[in-house]
Parts: C-alpha cells; structure tokens; sequence
C-alpha cells in the first residue's frame, strides 16, 4: 500500500486541524463523488433499464436530490454517454492488450474474447450491451455507434489476420465478428453474478465453445 | 390454391349482391384486421422499441384510432405478448420440425439451429430478442419468461442427446445453449433485412462457425 500523501491528507497529520479543505482534497471528493453517482447510475441502467430509470431514482439511491446528480455529471443520457464510454473504455483496453499478446491470431483472437466476455459480466460493459440504440437522441446514438464500430473493427481486424497467418478458418470476417461479439453481448441476460461459476470461468468456458465449436472431432 | 368458397363468397355469385355480410365474412375481415393490426405493431415495437412506440403510433400507421386497436387486441402490453407467442411459436415449430430429423444429435442440434437463426431475421422472431424482460409488467414478464424457457429447455436437451451419442463434445449444456442462442439472438441488432446476404445464408454461415469453431482443424 502506498503511504498517504501529507499533502492531501493535511488533516490526519500532526499539523493543527484546518475546517478548510485543500484543493487536491476537493478535487479527491469531487471525483468520489462523480464516481459513486456512476456506480449508482449504471446499476439501476442495468437492473431497471435505462428508460425505466430516472435521475430521481438515482439521487435517491445516494440519499441526495436529482439537482446534485445533474451538478455532477449532467442529463440522465449524459450520465448514460459516460457509463457508456467507461464500458468502452474497458474494451479498448482489452483490444490493446491482445494486440500485445504473442502468438498466432488464433492467440490473440482468444484473449480478446476472454476479456470481451469479463467486461460484459462488470457493471460498464453490461450497460454497454443491455443499451439498445433507439433508448439514445439521435445524436447519443450516434456517439454510441461510433464507439461500437471501434471494436467491431478491431475484432474484424484480429479475425482477419489469424485467417491470414493460418490458425483461423476463413470466411466474412463481418460475419464472424457478429456471430462471435453476440454470443458474449448475450451473457449480461442470463448470466448470475451469484452463480456458482466465476466470471472468469464463465469466460473460459464460453470462449472454448466458439473457437473449438459444437462437432466432436 | 383452393377454390372460392361459395359460402364465403355470397356476394361474388350470381346471386343477388347483398349489403349485409355473413358471419363467415365478418369473421374473416376481423380476422383479417387483427392481423394487421399485430403485423403494424411488431414492425414498429422493432423499429422503435416498445418503450418509445405508442398505441397511437400503430393506429396511426393503419389509418384508424387507438380504440380500434384496443378492440382488437387489448392494451399495449396485450399487443407485444400476442407478438411475442408468435414468435416464440415459430420457435416451438422449429423444435418440433428438429426432432423429427433423421441422424445424430448434431445433426438435430444444427438443423435447429438453422431455422432458430431465421426466425430471428422475422418480424415476430426479432421482436422475442429485442424485448426485454423489464419492458414488461410482472406478470407478462412471467408470461415471457416461461416461454424463453421452455426453447431454452428443447435446446437444452438437444445439447445433451448429441453429447450422449458422441457427435458434441461435452460441457455444460447450459452453457452451451447461452453461447448458442446468445450468438443467434444478436442477428437483430446487425443484419440488415435488405443486405446482400439471404436470411438462409445468414443463418447457415453462422451456424457454422457456431459447429466448427474459430480454430483450424
């Protein structure tokens, strides 16, 4: 563990204590505030739908009204817009790190899909694929799309290159990448957090299935 | 194609045309207008969401009022379940039309599949997979949910069979039967009704790779 800063901690050191709060501390709680109205948010997205959810539900949750929700991350879409793009975000990491792997495409196929697939059983991804297009403004879908078409390319791109090197079958890489991407955006519909398998296993498992198939042999 | 009926078809014989119709023909035209009435819902229901679509907008698209909706077929609720029991019907006559198949397990399992992925590419089909429970009351998301299960127990128990006769590798047949679907029940949100590719094209290049797998060999 790190130690804490004697800066932003000014209050917990031998100096006297300030009721003043430093700008580093403001900024420290502004930003855990900001990340507990997202982590509230992006579960009732999750549990109730987006279009059943209000800012109100979420503001209740915290045990504060809709107008501090608003303070700090703006209209019930923008809340969306940024649950939105941390799932993504999430994602494109995933998409780096495969990138890195060693190995075949196959190898890099397969450890994309395995964290594709962790991603949508955590709070963001989930949101990702549980949001429906139609559920944003024109221009909010718009946004999403963009970032959605991000992936999708760059799974298409991996799928393409293990079918160049030899280690994947050929065909539609579009194809593919749909039948691939869909079957994991489907685990946040059945999928029990509580269940007995753990995420990762869930993953592995799942993963197995597409790159080996159904047939025996 | 069948003959006319001449008792449905007073008003077309030589007898003298009469202004008043006959229980077969008010039958018939009721018969007639509740499906169009249910074929205008779904197209929008999957355009728009069910969330975002009105009563008003099916009436609207048909020329008539929301009462004469309601006369048909009940509240909005009412419309989406009867859309939904279609679809999953189609569903229940592809599990019936698998077991029938001659052959190994995986020969029933993928010729189900088959027909599953092209139910999904149909208006009644689409809208199975795109509504969600939470878009539902209680109690038509019970309705619902018992409905998915009993495809997902057919599925199920396909998995297993092919299994026990050595033609599917083994697993979990649970979570094989959510990799499967999952991956067919995505079709909605990427295929394009007027694409290049055929529904029976779309739904034989999936299944496929959903057989063989990503991997060469």
């Amino acid at each position: 563990m790190m130690l804490p800063s004697p800066k932003i901690n000014r209050n917990m050191s031998t100096q006297p204590l300030s009721p003043f709060r430093t700008p580093e501390q403001r900024e420290a709680e502004r930003s855990a505030k900001r990340e507990a109205v997202l982590q509230a948010a992006v579960d009732l997205f999750n549990e109730r739908g987006f279009s059943s959810t209000s800012l109100d539900d979420v503001a209740a949750r915290l045990g504060v009204t809709k107008p501090v929700i608003y303070h700090y991350l703006g209209s019930k879409e923008q809340v969306l817009l940024e649950c939105l793009g941390r799932g993504m975000a999430h994602l494109e990491e995933a998409v780096l790190k495969a990138r890195a792997e060693h190995g075949r495409g196959a190898d890099r196929l397969r450890a994309f899909l395995i964290r594709y697939a962790e991603v949508n059983m955590e709070p963001f991804g989930r949101c990702v694929v549980l949001t429906s297009d139609h559920e944003l403004s024109a221009d909010g879908a718009r946004q999403f799309r963009a970032m959605k078409r991000r992936i999708d390319e760059a799974l298409r791109t991996m799928i393409a290159e293990g079918s160049a090197d030899g280690s994947i079958r050929g065909g539609d890489p579009g194809l593919a990448s749909a039948a691939l991407a869909g079957s994991l955006n489907w685990i946040p519909r059945w999928q029990d957090p509580e269940g007995a398998l753990s995420p990762e296993a869930v993953a592995e498992r799942l993963v197995d299935i597409l790159m080996h198939g159904m047939l025996v042999g």
